[in-house]
Order: structure tokens, then C-alpha cells, then sequence
């Protein structure tokens, strides 16, 4: 029987894929590693991965464990295969991401390598885009939000029936009806979807609720698209919040001030402002016009998230828009702008956009004019 | 200028979601801490996850960092909320996954926690289904093998020109079309497609390519179709390789010998069999059929993978059905059979089924039954 002797801590997070990436233009679904240091490129791969790592990470140096100076031993293991990868270049100490597995840690501190852990991120400049990472974003926002446009007509044609359900040709229209149709839109335009989310009324009141069941109308309805291209491995991401017929007035004001609040944030955005800056004007007009954000009796309401994200080869990396975020927006950085508001009883209202900063100001990665009501 | 002092060293790997799924039946896509001290079961999670917590992970506290005995400076730090959860339950030492982040680890070392580093998995019984596990992924494997069926009628309805290109009314049929065709019906089945590999030709060679451009006639066509479900995050995999028209010799050779080389792996499996047992079956199959496994001037060919692997809440986990795999099956292990022949001058070919082991033998979680030459 297996037993703790102590608590288990786990962490829900991603790994190093995206930075390896972004240095080697390889990926794959198994472990495997690279090693940069600074003169050459080295990608550690399976004979399984071979071929595909010869053909398409023309800048690496790939190897197999085979090739390494350790025993046939120590090339069965990935720790075997760190040791050798650092034999090979004479090296006894190592950089690592704050992400590296401890236990791969220990292993090779056992074998006398002293295990420098970064204190940024193992490649900072992924956070200042190309004019070709750049491109690359806007072609998925692009497909992300002509998927939304396809919703928005898609509710438009809809019938709204006596006890307020949506209706789709007699059907009633579900979460994920509505989720499948962008889904397949993506899917035809070389894009993962990810996890699309359609949420309406109270359901989305919790940001990352993905929704599921019927859609009334008068309620909020959460889009929220976020594919990647299956080429690139870059992310797009915009949310729109649509109603069928008519918003109620206490609904109305939440999509009012969160459109404007959106209006805020954008203003303040230009190379050199503070991070923290344009999320800070967003609470300060969502304050005034009322709304207060605070969870009670176990409930969370209010603009209960960050202003925004950086998009790039992970859906979430850096620079973060929050509140306590040290910094300044770059020229190159690439973000969402993504207020948004929650009330249990009514649903939520969130308005995304991807942009590129500028000196002068921002450019959004694609147009999405949707109108609120449909 | 971002220098480093020492080599930097990446891993691509995945980390502790699935593991925090199957015990909290919670995921986010930000980072999140899951504390289980063996009397109760801990989520810490940030305000705008909170709802979505407490309503679907029943089975846990939920706790925002505000509800730990810590200062407000640590309540926005990872750490700080890794510390106070040990500081909730009195506790100085905690276990950690191997691929628990090694900055983390540190900081808690700092604070005075003792951290041990698990020898196993976290949650060694996933590897063992339950029946409503196994159900859950022969609904996606289903799905997986309807998409197969389809591409399989697909290519059946195409026609082949003068030049050899497949036909599909008209246009020459791609990777690319072929995968969406696919990856529209895994949608409507409410299934993320995953990295889909419809690959042809020599491109097939390489086990992991997902293939692109114009498929010829007589040639093999790898579909590896591995989706998850959007409800309960269980995979499915599974793979066929196609011909459209004829396969000349040397390719039908393979085609039989993989064949085969699948019906004596699976006549080997059942409870209490060794892991590596199947695939040292069908190596020698190989082997006897004349198929050498290789590396040779940079080119890899024969049978370049392990037999298997475990299928779950992720896509790729315990237990391996490899060469030198420790370990001997169990009724309830659910796992792939995948002997696969690679040529780089002819391309791949693999077939794989994911079947559950019981006492007497295997079931397939699904069938699906298409010819080689369509």
C-alpha cells in the first residue's frame, strides 16, 4: 500500500515546451532535452524523433544519447542523458528555468553539477515580439475572431422561444452547439482550438467556466477563443460577450461599463508606461461607476482578474497586466486587454482584444465588430 | 544583455496537471497549488477560479492565499501559498512529484521544508483503470476510430490522376484536408483533436511528423489520432496506416509484417505478463522477417519505438510496454500496441490499438476495421 510520509504539494503548471521552441523549433509530445550554451545548440532526442529533429531544427546540433560520453546505463535515463549533454561540452554547472523537474535537479547535483536556477525567464526576449512573431499572432486572432463573427450571425439567425430559450432550427441551442460550430471553423483554418469557451447566463460568472446546456436569451454569453496555429505554435485570443435580444438594464450596465472600461485601458497603452498602469485605470472606472470587487460568503464578484496577458508561443507568458505587475510596456510586446466584470446572479461581461504596442500607442491584431445585441 | 553563467538546460515535459485532475477533479490554465495530506485534500487557487472550484471540486477545500496564516507580500507569490498551506496543516515536510518545479522546491528548503522528491508517481493507481475510467476513454477511442472509418471512406470516394496525386472532387487531396476532415468530426464528437499525425509518403518515416502537402496513390498514409474529451479529460489513440490503390511490394511487405507483428503482441498480453514481454515479441518477429532497427549516416529505419504506453489523463503515461520496461501487466492497465516499420525511402507504417488487459487476455476499446488498400 503507498503510503506519504509527508504532504503531497503538486503544481498545475506548464513546462519548458514553448522556450524550447522558441530556441530550437522543435517540439515533441515525449520528454527530451537541449542544451544552449551560447556557442552551440544541442537537441537530446529518441530515435523516434530523429528524422523530424534533423529536419526541422536546422540551427541544433541533434543528437542521440548514444552519442554521449556516458555509459549504456546512464543513456536509459534522462538524467543520464543531462550528465552526458554537459560531459560533452565541459561544463560542470547549468543554467535551469524555474519550471525544471527538481528531481532531474538532484540528479545531476549528485554527479557534482551545480544547478543554477534563473531567476528570469531562460529566454527574456520571447517577451518583445518579431515582426514575424507578430504576423504569426495576427494570423490566428484573425481566424479566432472570424470564428466569433460566424458565432454572432449564427445567434443572429436564431428564434428566441416563449420560455426564453435560444433556438437553432427548432433545436434548442446549446453551449456546445454553439462551441462545436467555432470549433470547426478553426479546425479548418490550421488551428487548435483549445478550450474554446461559450458560457452563458449565471455559468459565466466564473471566467474559466467552458459552459454547457441551453442558452437563454437576455443573458450574457461568454465567447472566449484562444486556438493556436498548428504550424507556428503561436496563440491568438479575444473574447466577445454577446446577448440574443435585448440586454436587461442591470446586464446593460456591466456590458457599458466593461466596453468603456476596455476604451480605458487601451488610452493609457504606449511603449513606456507602467504595466500596471492601464489595469489600475480599469478598477479606478469600474470603482467609480459602482461595481465593487470582493469575494464574501464564499462568493467572488467584480473584476476578479487581471487587465492582461502576454500572447506569444504559450497562451499565457509574460508581461502580465495586473495590478502589482514591475515594469514598462515595450514596443513588440504583444497583450491582451481583457476586462471584464462578475456578478453570480447575472453571469459575467469580458471584452479581449491582442495587441501590439507601439511607441506611439497599440495596434489590435484583428478587427471583431460584433454588436452586443444580436 | 542577458548573459548566462552557465549552459542552459530545458526539458520538454509535461507537468502535475493530470495528476491534480485525477485527485481534485479540478484544472486551470494558470498555475494553482493541490495539497493532500492523506486526511483532506486542498486547492489554492486565485479569486477568478474560485467559483469554478468550489462548484466542481467537490471533494476539496478550497482556499484563496488571503485564508493562510501569511503575510499579504507571500500571498502573491507561489511559494508564499506553497508555505502557508504547510503552515495550515502543521506541517514541516512535503513530498513533491519529480517534475515539481525546482525553483519552488528552493524556496521552500529556504523556509525551513524538508521537501522529498517522490520516488513513484504521485497517484501510482492511475495506472490501474477503474470501469468508469475504462468507459471513459473507449467513448473517446470510439470517436478516435469513427474519425478513421470517415478519412478511410474519404480516401475510398477519391480518385487518382495520371501523375499519381490523390483526387478529392477534383482538387488533389492534402495532409492538410484530409486532418481537417478528421478533426471536424473529433470536434462534433466534443473531443479536442490533439496534434492529429496524417502524414504520407517518406514523410511517414518519421514517427511523429504530422504531415502536409499532396498525398500520392501507393504510398502509406499514417493516421495517428489521439483526441481527449472535453468533459472528462480522458485520451484515446489510435492508428491505421492506409494505401489509396495498390501497395507496391516492399511496402506490402511492411504493411503484413506490422500487421502480424500487432496480432503477436496482443496474443502475448494479459495479467501478469511482463511489460516487456509483447515487445520483444514483436522485435523478434521483426527481426525473423528480415526488418533491422537502426541508425545508420544520420538515417533511422526499422522498428524505432517501444511497443506501448499507458493511455489516461494523459495522453503518454505509465506503464511502458518497452524493450527494458520494469514490470509486469495488470487487469485494468489500459495501454496502446503499436509495432510500427520505418523506411525512409518508403515512409512508415504503424498500426495501434488501445486495449484493456484483463485477467484471460485484452478487449480493443474499440474497433475499427478498414482495409489497408482503400
Amino acid at each position: 500500500m503507498y503510503k506519504l510520509t509527508a504532504p503531497l504539494l503538486l503544481l498545475g503548471a506548464t513546462a519548458d515546451y514553448a522556450d524550447v521552441r522558441y530556441a530550437a523549433g522543435f517540439t515533441a509530445p515525449d520528454p527530451f532535452l537541449f542544451l544552449d550554451d551560447g556557442t552551440q545548440k544541442i537537441l537530446l532526442v529518441s530515435m523516434l524523433e530523429y528524422g523530424r529533429a534533423l529536419a526541422t531544427a536546422g540551427a541544433c546540433r541533434v543528437l542521440l544519447a548514444r552519442d554521449l560520453p556516458i555509459s549504456k546505463a546512464e543513456q536509459r535515463r534522462l538524467s543520464g542523458g543531462a550528465w552526458g549533454l554537459l560531459q560533452l561540452v565541459g561544463r560542470r554547472s547549468v543554467c535551469v528555468s524555474q519550471k525544471f523537474p527538481v528531481a532531474l535537479a538532484r540528479r545531476l547535483e549528485q554527479k557534482g553539477i551545480r544547478v543554477n536556477v534563473l531567476k528570469t525567464a531562460p529566454y527574456p526576449q520571447r517577451e518583445v515580439k518579431t515582426e514575424a512573431e507578430v504576423v504569426a499572432i495576427a494570423r490566428v486572432q484573425r481566424a479566432a475572431a472570424a470564428s466569433i463573427e460566424m458565432a454572432a450571425q449564427l445567434l443572429h439567425s436564431c428564434t428566441v422561444d416563449r420560455a426564453g430559450f435560444v433556438r437553432c432550427r427548432g433545436k434548442k441551442l446549446t453551449s456546445e452547439m454553439l462551441r462545436t460550430a467555432i470549433e470547426v471553423e478553426l479546425v479548418r483554418a490550421q488551428c487548435h482550438p483549445g478550450d474554446s469557451i461559450v458560457a452563458s447566463g449565471p455559468m459565466s460568472a466564473n471566467p474559466h467556466e467552458c459552459g454547457h446546456g441551453p442558452i437563454r436569451a437576455g443573458t450574457p454569453i461568454i465567447l472566449d477563443i484562444f486556438p493556436s496555429c498548428k504550424i507556428t505554435g503561436y496563440f491568438g485570443d479575444i473574447t466577445r460577450t454577446l446577448v440574443k435580444g435585448r440586454a436587461p438594464a442591470a446586464l446593460h450596465l456591466m456590458l457599458d461599463a466593461v466596453y468603456r472600461g476596455q476604451r480605458r485601458a487601451l488610452q493609457a497603452i504606449r511603449a513606456g508606461v507602467a504595466f500596471r498602469t492601464p489595469c489600475l485605470a480599469v478598477m479606478d472606472y469600474f470603482k467609480r461607476r459602482g461595481f465593487v470587487t470582493e469575494v464574501k460568503d464564499g462568493v467572488a464578484r467584480g473584476f476578479i482578474h487581471g487587465l492582461g496577458h502576454g500572447v506569444g508561443l504559450d497562451i499565457h507568458e509574460a508581461p502580465s497586466l495586473s495590478e502589482r505587475a514591475e515594469g514598462r510596456l515595450r514596443a513588440g510586446h504583444v497583450v491582451t486587454v481583457e476586462p471584464g466584470l462578475y456578478a453570480p446572479e447575472i453571469g459575467g461581461v469580458r471584452f479581449e482584444d491582442t495587441i501590439v504596442v507601439t511607441s506611439t500607442g497599440w495596434r489590435a491584431l484583428a478587427a471583431c465588430d460584433v454588436p452586443w445585441e444580436v
